[in-house]
């Protein structure tokens, strides 16, 4: 039996393909892509890939897999923790498409929903951290350490000279040089980090022993102190003195704080810290055996403006309404190349919403209950080791005790196991124990069982006092938080439900309409691949979890890993990273690696076309590598005589050529072989971008035509949602001889990378296998599609971008194309001659889409004032037609404008998108109907999506930054 | 630890709870309970349940309790066919609450994607049986058929009188007697339970058998035959020489038919039936351990008016546009009494909508391949024991077959059971193999091995040659089915998606508002409460699975039986009834098998009170008694004198009792007590309704003050959600001496009852568990809550009901009130002298609550010109303040058309509810603004329901009655 699931997963069916087919002039689709694709490139031979099974048979494969994990109570600590996912959550929001399949809130006016939960995340941990400014989400605590430990030196001109990569014609120099001090209590996943990204760009690490060494005792040449608290050991320490010794001495000081722990300590922001980072993951997001999770970044005023990452803010619309949007937002999607200073460009949105929701459904109390419950059930824990003779290494902590048991600690987690319970194996002589939200008497008995102490007679009987001692008063949190109302409103499941459904109700999401969104990808998130990620057996494994309990989940990786590498057409695989910018970041210092094993410690240059994705540059730059732009020919190609020029300037300088095929104009360049043998020739490495692999998977292996290393976006190709602005994943691919350069294994800092691997590249992620609960996603989709279903996809997503070329073209010029006047998978429609005739702009198309239900495309990338299309193969012709209707009726209202039948300013286009008040409100003195308005087409009248706030005024709110959650009485005024 | 959960299901807290029983002046909830229950009906001991456990705890038990199920390829048929139910339609359906929490949709302007769902339901089952009006769902096959039965009887008034119970002072005689014919290849479930229904209604069963006895044998006297196509058996028959017969012997003819089979064979509509009946479970709805599942039901032009059971219609709303409502409504919510034909008030919404979407999803060729497919896995099977030597009972089959193997069976059943799959042990030289959707090649090896047989070398060459030979040319399908365009432009999962989600985005449910209505007590249904009914240890478990595989079900089933017989204080529960309806119908059952059997025969009167549900006078005729109306006193309760006298007049006559407590008036009478000793007294049973339990759980026990049968509604009191119209659970529960007389099994029709049970009922369902597949919701409900929770639950609905009445009162008379001038868990709000001054009538109130975004509360029930409203303990305070806000502002536009400010049919109340088309109309010539219309409070600027329709024609609809989806061209033209 083949597999139905490619044609539930292709949105055309045959005789829909036929017709746009027939549109375009060809008589097959092989036809079509043997004319669109380069036979340079092509490859001929089928995918070697099991061949498609049915959704039933890879969701019975898939229960296989996870029977080969075993789940534990779960008490290793060491920066991730069990907790408990309220199930109206994991239902209305984890396993809810209008939340998961939504795309990174960049068009504001339908994404209101997911700004405001974000913000509540903000508010969240700028209230625990006691720190003005958070930001909407980092990757995860290790890389939000490393972003810190960047942000610190870019701060902190003092202590040393900073000048971070100009992007000219000439290189640029990095040099963000210096000295940081860290915390030896730190996560060791955090110290192995942050060495791998300091050491690219000539940063110091050292290490500082708060426990032995004295704050009066600190040098002044740091630029940065970065303090774990409570300490990976769980030591709860005071840390204020080491902070104002710290800021006595010049230098900035960053806190990696326990979010549940501020519930009852002290916060960073009230003892002097200027930034607090961390993981929200304790806040009901699951262990996934290592991510996604939230890492979160806090700062104090004056530092907002250098924040890396997405933050979102508060402006108002066109009737002056509070709105929110993502502030300061040029930093990042349109990063400007020549100011990077992070790389980032995925949040883990829906994990920070998570965490956000579950403190909305706890509230204050709730969260401060959760905190003492844990803190109780470790502080029994302790109570009842002492009692037996051992010796505890820390006085004071939280929920996590570090035991002395000299040559006896394999012995016990091994006891523990038995018992169905997994500690922390620290050293032979040390074993921790980590209590969270799931810590229950039962449990506390197991451990104690473990180290052969007696259970606690009487738990009830624990007392103040011990509690006292555990955790110093004067380390006690005395100020409030979470007052806003948000955090009070919705304790009942009914309330919860009713809020999670009126947020989403305010966005568009797949669920509701294609998200047409050039180099993103937006196809389809199946049911069936999303399902398992809930399941228990991948859901609840921590990442440091033996191997024994990890079989399933490290079957399912390395199968990913093969067929990756199949498809790609490289030799080898790693999921580590966990975003595309970590996937970048991982290949360009594998090509570092790589050059510097070979002794050729000179090429450092990065050769990039105009047309890059900003995120390119910053990588480059982060790995230690100067730019030098390759200039675009009048076709939208890598201009090859520019190509040549520029490695002509820097004999034995060229480290690599970043690349995007096919390019980010939508188009495949016949000549990229020659472009690749020409950087080959210089010496240098060839990185192609896989954001836009799915014009290849089956057609053409970048591994094959050239490519050295390049990194996949499972979360564009290959069907993990977009969850509102992550998470992603990025795995970076590479041929063998790079191989040995890829991330190794953050969990082990001095092994050789994952076990039984030879992997000794610096890591990307905090944990060895990156957001590996999101990847039965991507297995589940490649089992399902099998080589043919695969290809097919490739060829449909082609088709379906011609299609809309074809039919947009004498509406809109389409801006380049490649062979055969053909586009590869997106196009880009250029408005610049609308514009310039009439006023209308790239940006009021967009938001006149959203009148029509669309979400806009991407707007203004990689071409100023255009609009970038991309289709996928998941949107039927009933789809694309319908968004053919509605960019056809936008033109002849531009045309209406041109006319002067409509001032611009009172035009349906420059008013967009209308709200359901506005259209309704009694008073209507626009020069068009209100029927033209809300329903431009008939068949809105069946279903509308009315967007809840007018157009929103970005340059306001990034004057004017409020990044926390506005008081009611905000909307009252507007509203009354 | 205990559960935090109570405070999640519960809607106020603490402050809120004080500050509403500030409003009624009780200082503690116990004061206010303490004036509002009867001290004569108060139990004083707390319920004995095991404490209540956290949603993580739970979730754990479940899942050891699931896994004590056991899965397995379900080949034993017998009605109940494995499929697969597509990932979209589980995640966005049975795993929405947009879909699941949705009431019945009496109130049709907020109902119009579930009235769409269920008329595409509709289509599906008239196109297959080629029938031009099919039901909107019945309960399952064997009660459809009992019903295909009754309707026979009714409307074949040639064979023998019929009068049905007409409800009066006097008692009515049901004479629905005569003889009818059955197929004795039926499923024998079906023919037990068909010998339940009409054994007190005196029809006598006669079987015929279709392989052995001729059509032109066939006597003359019975007034219908019953054939079921395929038989249970698998052979399929040449039926039409028998409908022929039957027809011209002045019988009708009712054809049990497998609806997957009607892709392939010769539809029943074309053979000359006049009804078709049958299950559509297999059309992508688990197999839930027997339940719950669709029933369906198709009858020939004429005997539409006499459907049992809901009937989805399309008319027009207030502006011409097409518009989906229930039509021949009274037949139902509002059953006249007097002309009670079947007593069936649940449908299978959910499920029904499910095998509707499972249809668009796969259209007419998908449908067919998945039959085809089905089918030649059973003849390849078919030839493989054929070359093996065995021999087959059938020649002609569908999916399947059933083989000889003398004195073997037993030993081939545990073989396949040892390889993983279930065969169907039919008696011991017998053994049934049912191929389904599921079947692949791997699991007919696995057959043809437990048979002993060699694996058919080369499935492939399975030829058609011999498929023609199971399948008779002239028994082949010819005519089309499913060409409405529903059912061919969803096929990709991104267009169900969105097909499903545009549909759930018409209705209003409980994820957006409370849904008020009395009686219904539509609760939270807890996300924790209804994950584990998509496990599969759950939902893949064949009814007639060996108990070996169904532990965990037992163990559930047995710990619910003994839980609710606590609470209810009651002795026995039976769980196999699934719905209410059915519930009732045991429990009168059990009276009457219970008087018989003491040889009072002659007791056969059923007293009834005025208000009471009108299914219960149609259960009681169903029951064979005969129906006496006691009248209501001024305040509403029971008239003792009526009752006294009644009881009086009939001497030794008296069965029952029937009464709902609280009553349906909402109110705790408090001389109940002395009701049900009157009745006792006389020598009859007190019946009490559990509607309305959800007023007394922890705080009464209808067992203990006077009842000796009651059945309960899993849907209302406990959290069962309605799923827009089914499904529902309807335990009965009896004290000791009426125990023997619960309802037996039916798939061991001539066993006593479940294994180690001695019920020797009649069943009333088809699965001995009923809708088992659904039990762990109440399970977790019930576990989660614990004995306190459960009570503070209740105390709470009495709260929420008092406040609403107290805060309405001034605005709406409350008409009747109990102990304390206090309600029970609900109020009736008197609209009748506002109507006799304004003409505002409550339908305009309940239309213009749509525009506040509320569901409407019930209208005109139990007494017409009201509405009553239930909150349920689940609201908080807030949505409680915002229902009396709307209904606050209702009133003052009712005062306004009482002013002639405004003519009542330019009113706000009579124009409800306003779509955003006529708000954004260009043309507004209504007397009030349209901010009026749209935005009668403020609050609604921040989120607003649309409904898609204006209020709809319901009279029009019934003159008219169309029931089928209409041609897209019908909305093309009011929309253009």
């Amino acid at each position: 039996m083949t597999s139905n699931f490619p044609s539930r997963h292709i949105g055309p069916d045959a005789p829909a393909i036929e017709r746009m087919l027939g549109a375009l002039g060809y008589r097959t689709l092989d036809d079509l892509i043997d004319a669109a694709v380069p036979e340079q490139i092509r490859t001929r031979s089928p995918l070697n890939l099991p061949e498609g099974r049915d959704e039933h048979r890879v969701l019975a494969e898939l229960r296989a897999l996870a029977g080969r994990n075993r789940t534990r109570v779960q008490m290793i600590g060491q920066g991730y923790h069990d907790t408990i996912t309220p199930a109206v959550l994991r239902r209305n929001m984890l396993e809810n498409p209008a939340w998961y399949t939504a795309y990174t809130p960049y068009q504001p006016e339908i994404s209101q929903g997911r700004l405001e939960a974000l913000l509540t995340f903000q508010t969240l941990v700028e209230d625990l951290t006691a720190l003005p400014v958070a930001g909407a989400s980092l990757l995860d605590e290790a890389t939000a350490v490393a972003e810190a430990v960047l942000l610190m030196r870019r701060a902190n001109k003092s202590k040393g000279s900073v000048s971070v990569g100009r992007q000219t014609g000439r290189p640029t120099q990095p040099a963000l040089n210096g000295r940081v001090l860290m915390d030896a209590d730190c996560l060791p996943q955090t110290l192995a980090v942050v060495a791998g990204r300091t050491a690219p760009l000539g940063i110091k690490v050292e290490l500082v022993d708060l426990h032995t060494q004295r704050p009066e005792d600190l040098g002044d040449d740091a630029f940065g102190l970065v303090i774990q608290s409570p300490g990976v050991s769980g030591g709860v320490r005071e840390i204020e003195p080491w902070i104002t010794a710290a800021r006595d001495r010049g230098m900035l000081t960053t806190v990696a704080a326990d979010l549940l722990a501020l519930t009852l300590l002290k916060p960073p922001g009230e003892q002097g810290a200027d930034i607090a980072v961390g993981s929200a993951q304790r806040f009901g997001v699951p262990l996934f055996y290592g991510g996604p999770h939230a890492g979160y970044m806090a700062v104090r005023a004056g530092l907002e403006r250098m924040l890396p990452g997405r933050l979102v803010g508060v402006s108002v619309d066109a009737a002056g309404k509070p709105a929110y949007r993502l502030a300061l937002q040029t930093r990042e999607q349109h990063i400007r190349r020549d100011k990077a200073t992070s790389n980032i460009c995925t949040a883990q949105a829906l994990l920070a919403n998570v965490a956000a929701m579950y403190a909305v459904y706890h509230g204050p109390e709730g969260l401060r209950a959760i905190a003492e419950r844990t803190h109780r059930h470790a502080a029994t824990i302790a109570e009842g080791l002492r009692a037996a003779g051992h010796r505890l290494v820390h006085e004071h902590f939280f929920d996590t005790v570090t035991v002395h048991v000299p040559g006896r600690a394999q012995e016990i987690v091994a006891r523990a196991d038995a018992a169905g319970v997994n500690l922390r194996l620290v050293d032979a002589d040390h074993v921790g124990v980590s209590c969270d939200e799931c810590t229950d008497n039962e449990v506390v008995g197991k451990v104690l069982g473990a180290f052969g102490a007696e259970p606690v007679s009487d738990l009830c009987g624990y007392s103040h006092t011990n509690h006292s001692r555990a955790l110093p008063a004067q380390l006690a949190r005395t100020s409030p938080y979470l007052r806003h109302p948000v955090f009070h409103e919705h304790r009942s499941e009914t309330a919860m439900m009713r809020f999670l459904r009126k947020l989403a109700d305010y966005d568009l999401a797949l669920d509701r309409t294609m998200i047409p969104l050039g180099s993103c990808t937006m196809k389809l998130n199946s049911a069936v691949e999303m399902e398992p990620i809930s399941w228990p057996e991948f859901a609840s494994i921590h990442p440091l979890a033996p191997a024994a309990q990890t079989e399933g989940y490290r079957q399912l990786i390395d199968d990913l890993e093969t067929w990756l590498a199949e498809i790609t057409g490289y030799d080898r695989v790693s999921l580590q990273p966990n975003a595309g910018s970590q996937g970048e970041l991982a290949g360009l210092l594998a090509i570092h690696g790589y050059h510097a094993a070979r002794g050729e410690h000179g090429r450092d240059i990065c050769l990039i076309p105009g047309s890059a994705h900003g995120t390119n540059a910053a990588s480059a730059v982060l790995a230690g590598l100067r730019v030098v732009v390759v200039a675009t020919a009048p076709n939208g190609n890598i201009d090859l005589d520019d190509l040549r020029a520029k490695i002509g300037e820097h004999p034995d300088k060229i480290a690599a050529i970043m690349l995007t095929y096919p390019s980010t104009h939508g188009v495949y360049e016949a000549d990229v072989r020659t472009v690749c043998d020409l950087v080959h020739e210089a010496g240098g490495q060839v990185y192609v971008d896989g954001a836009n692999l799915n014009a290849l998977v089956g057609l053409a292996r970048p591994g094959r035509f050239g490519g050295d290393v390049s990194h996949l976006n499972l979360h564009k190709t290959f069907c993990i949602p977009h969850g509102g602005g992550g998470p992603g994943v990025g795995p970076v691919a590479v041929r063998e001889h790079l191989a040995p350069f890829l991330p190794g294994d953050p969990g082990n800092p001095g092994s050789p990378g994952s076990p039984g691997s030879s992997q000794t590249g610096a890591p990307v992620s905090q944990a060895n296998y990156g957001s590996a609960g999101i990847l039965p996603i991507t297995w589940a989709y490649l089992a399902l599609m099998g080589p043919d279903g695969l290809t097919d996809a490739t060829k449909t997503a082609v088709l379906a971008a011609n299609y809309l070329a074809r039919s947009l073209h004498e509406h809109y010029p389409v801006l380049y194309t490649g062979p055969g006047g053909l586009v590869a998978h997106e196009c880009i429609l250029d408005l610049r001659e609308i514009t310039r005739q009439t006023g209308v702009t790239a940006e009021d198309v967009a938001k006149r889409l959203i009148d029509f239900g669309f979400h806009a495309p991407t707007l203004s990338f990689p071409v100023n004032g255009t609009l970038m299309v991309e289709p996928t193969e998941s949107e039927d012709r009933n789809e694309l037609d319908r968004f053919v209707r509605a960019m056809v009726t936008i033109k002849r209202e531009i045309d209406q404008v041109g006319a002067g039948v409509w001032p611009l300013e009172d035009s349906p286009p420059r008013q967009a998108p209308h709200t359901a008040e506005q259209v309704t409100a009694d008073e209507w003195n626009l020069p068009y109907s209100r029927q033209t308005a809300a329903y431009p087409v008939p068949e809105l009248r069946a279903a509308k999506y009315w967007p809840p706030v007018r157009r929103i005024d970005g340059v306001r709110g990034d004057r004017n930054l409020v990044c926390a959650c506005p008081a009611p009485e905000a909307f009252a005024e507007v509203s009354s």
